[in-house]
């Protein structure tokens, strides 16, 4: 197995250690600051477009193409999914970058620099053996010279079943159609690639976010945006689904990589929709620099508020997965306070949303806060040794009302039922073991879940 | 927290190591040779029966005791769930055995000796604070006075909605009619006991087998049975649902913990339904000495041989579970082959059939093959690491036929999804990394789970 395919060394793997801790607490407290809006609106230095090649079966726009447009490539960073089964794109991706810039191995995720994103939906090249990989690899050259780029430029995901190969004729005739003549500088061709990633999805999903970061003598406006699919075996190891966040920011590749990490362990390692960790987990972070001024020097006011806008749309991206879970009726919110530290936060708000018993009590509008105690319970941090959890000190609360405190507590269950109709059911979790907190999302359980899972691949 | 309810000290937490793989393997070839009987067969030297005390709303019978009829008390060993969250059932037998005889403290799970089994259905009593605590002691001081026995001989078992009391004082009037004159040394009674258990069972689980011991001037016939009960809510830490082991074997409560523990290992906790660890799971061995003889002594071909036949009724009661699973129509069991190690073929054996994708795919008899690989990829061993998993030398057959060789095989999918229909999905996961195997159950996953899940509590 060669350097850039051991899901080893991908950085996100790597578990959140207590010197981290301030740091992701003062992120998630810039992020709640930051002003999104769920829309794809496209930064400066980008052309987008989308089209329907032939990959998925449907005959829907399945094959989406972003390219750098200003003079120098844009700066690169990626987080990929720690399933040891990885697919073909994830591979070259990975490959790509170390060729470009820095590696991974000091646990900042992949980062160097590219011109040209093709993104194919409609079949995962995974488990396809060496023809995958070689087919991805075909893709890249087609895409090299349609951008007039060198291959290791390129950077690629893909989506769809696992164990079926792409239609290598139809995408480089796609390709060829695309780029760059069918690309446009607009907002609507990036809600265009949004559409064109989707499979199981039912909403397209996008989030943006204009900041302006302290620059010499006053500040500097940037966009920030992302467009994420992945509604399905969503259950990130550290990355997950197919994500991109563009900026017109100027950011070099390892400070962009620096401030991608944590917003993705804040964001997307903190969604699940069903357990189930994919072969194809990609976040892309582009920064164009068409924003102009000098680079973004790490560790100043400048890089934490562009941290915080990329953790801010991440944020916003892995919500909107939440809620549009396959079958799901509505996003589940587990806030965790009071844990003795982070890692305890993180996986006790992850074991909850995780939970099907859970899940499935949601889609009930049933305030069954026992299966909430146990899952709690549960949790494992990534060492395996369980989070510090006391039913003596702990508290919880169903849709804004408490149900438990060291002993149950009486409350109306018809009324919690009807506050658990709401789009979005949070619960609380206090462990009263200390001072860490943390989000996690998920949503309910449903029978068209099954439906559409016994039924995806035939 | 005081010391018995440090679920750290739980003997099955730990994690399997490497000088324990050999013993296993040898006790899994050990248990493919023993003839088990899917029937209640109620071993010598116990008397039983069960009753309805009202505590399921249902009126079925929800209260059972096995009382021990030899002069001395049987020997007895535990184990229990690693959820912090215990059950007030779960935390007094803990506490009894302790008191009646070793430690956990050096991994061999907690054992003791007993007098009388208590188990109720239709409130957990878990998460009830201390007011269920105190509940469950004056249940425990009530069997004493009718068994005529210390309080630290009883043990205690209960199963059904998280964060309810029981009703003690219907308890109190049903051990009362129950003990001793309501129970009787019937292979019926036992039968009793298992249906009293049932909560959301569709199917009595029983098991048991008759093992010729070898013993001095020739051999020893015993008889070693079990009952469970369990098929939501069940992911085990490292110990499960409901089981009582009964064995008329004569065994120190030391030796039949030794025995005990790597039955468990080797068969519960390779079972899940939906991922979900419970609050409440027991699973508790007694042995009454009445075949006769000298105590079986650790290291012996009789303790192999014993330990054989626990393991194998062990293995029959959770491959029922898992045929049984809330909602499931068929069971699903992984076998997996070429491990590096045990730990690695016991996590992707359990990775595989705890998928929900893989299950909902095996509900339509899919043979979605792509999620078996992602979730052998994504297989994390007890202390986080992932299994080594290499796609290119992977190979998995679905229902009898290969469908993947380091890369995806032709197959005819019609035929092999008429293969599925079988009651039994297996799996066969090889993963050409090594020698080491294991098998794990689960069941596929419907719609029926779902309805059962959102309308359980309400």
């Amino acid at each position: 197995m060669s350097a850039q395919q051991d899901p080893g060394t991908a950085a996100g793997q790597r578990p959140v250690v207590a010197a981290e801790e301030a740091a992701l607490e003062r992120l998630a407290a810039a992020v709640a600051a930051v002003d999104v809006d769920e829309a794809p609106r496209l930064p400066g230095g980008f052309a987008a477009g989308a089209q329907a090649a032939g990959i998925k079966p449907s005959g829907r726009p399945d094959l989406s193409v972003v390219l750098v447009t200003t003079p120098a490539p844009a700066s690169a960073a990626g987080t990929f999914t720690s399933n040891r089964v990885q697919a073909a794109p994830v591979r070259l991706s990975r490959a790509h970058l170390a060729a470009t810039g820095g590696s991974s191995a000091d646990g900042v995720p992949a980062h160097g620099t590219a011109r040209a994103v093709v993104v194919t939906a409609g079949s995962a090249n995974a488990a396809t053996g060496p023809a995958g990989d070689a087919d991805q690899l075909a893709i890249a050259g087609l895409l090299a010279s349609a951008a007039g780029c060198a291959v290791e430029q390129t950077l690629h995901a893909s989506t769809g079943l696992i164990g079926t190969r792409l239609p290598v004729d139809r995408v480089a005739a796609g390709i060829a159609s695309l780029v760059p003549v069918g690309l446009a500088a607009t907002d609507a061709a990036l809600g265009a690639v949004a559409r064109a990633m989707m499979t199981t999805d039912n909403r397209l999903k996008a989030a943006s976010a204009l900041v302006a970061l302290p620059a010499p003598g006053g500040t500097r406006q940037v966009r920030v945006s992302g467009v994420v699919k992945g509604v399905g075996m969503i259950h990130p190891g550290m990355a997950t689904m197919i994500a991109l966040v563009l900026t017109d920011a100027s950011v070099a590749p390892r400070t962009l990589a620096t401030l991608l990490r944590p917003a993705v362990a804040l964001t997307f390692d903190q969604l699940t929709v069903d357990g189930d960790m994919s072969t194809n987990d990609t976040v892309l972070a582009l920064a164009s620099g068409a924003a102009g001024a000098d680079p973004i020097e790490p560790g100043t006011p400048a890089a934490a508020a562009l941290g915080a806008a990329i953790a801010a749309v991440c944020r916003s991206l892995a919500r909107q997965q939440a809620a549009d879970g396959e079958g799901a009726t509505c996003r589940i919110t587990c806030r965790v306070t009071g844990a003795a530290d982070l890692a305890d936060a993180r996986a006790v708000s992850r074991a909850v949303v995780r939970s099907s018993l859970f899940k499935a009590a949601v889609h009930g509008r049933d305030p069954n806060w026992g299966r909430v105690a146990a899952a709690a319970g549960s949790a494992r941090r990534p060492d395996g040794a369980p989070a510090s959890v006391d039913p003596d000190s702990l508290r919880i609360a169903l849709a804004g009302t408490p149900v438990f405190a060291g002993a149950p507590l009486a409350f109306d269950a018809a009324s919690v039922s009807a506050a658990m109709e709401a789009p979005d059911v949070v619960v609380e979790v206090d462990l009263g073991m200390g001072r860490a907190g943390a989000e996690a999302w998920g949503c309910d359980l449903t029978e068209a879940y099954v439906r559409e899972n016994a039924e995806y691949s035939t």
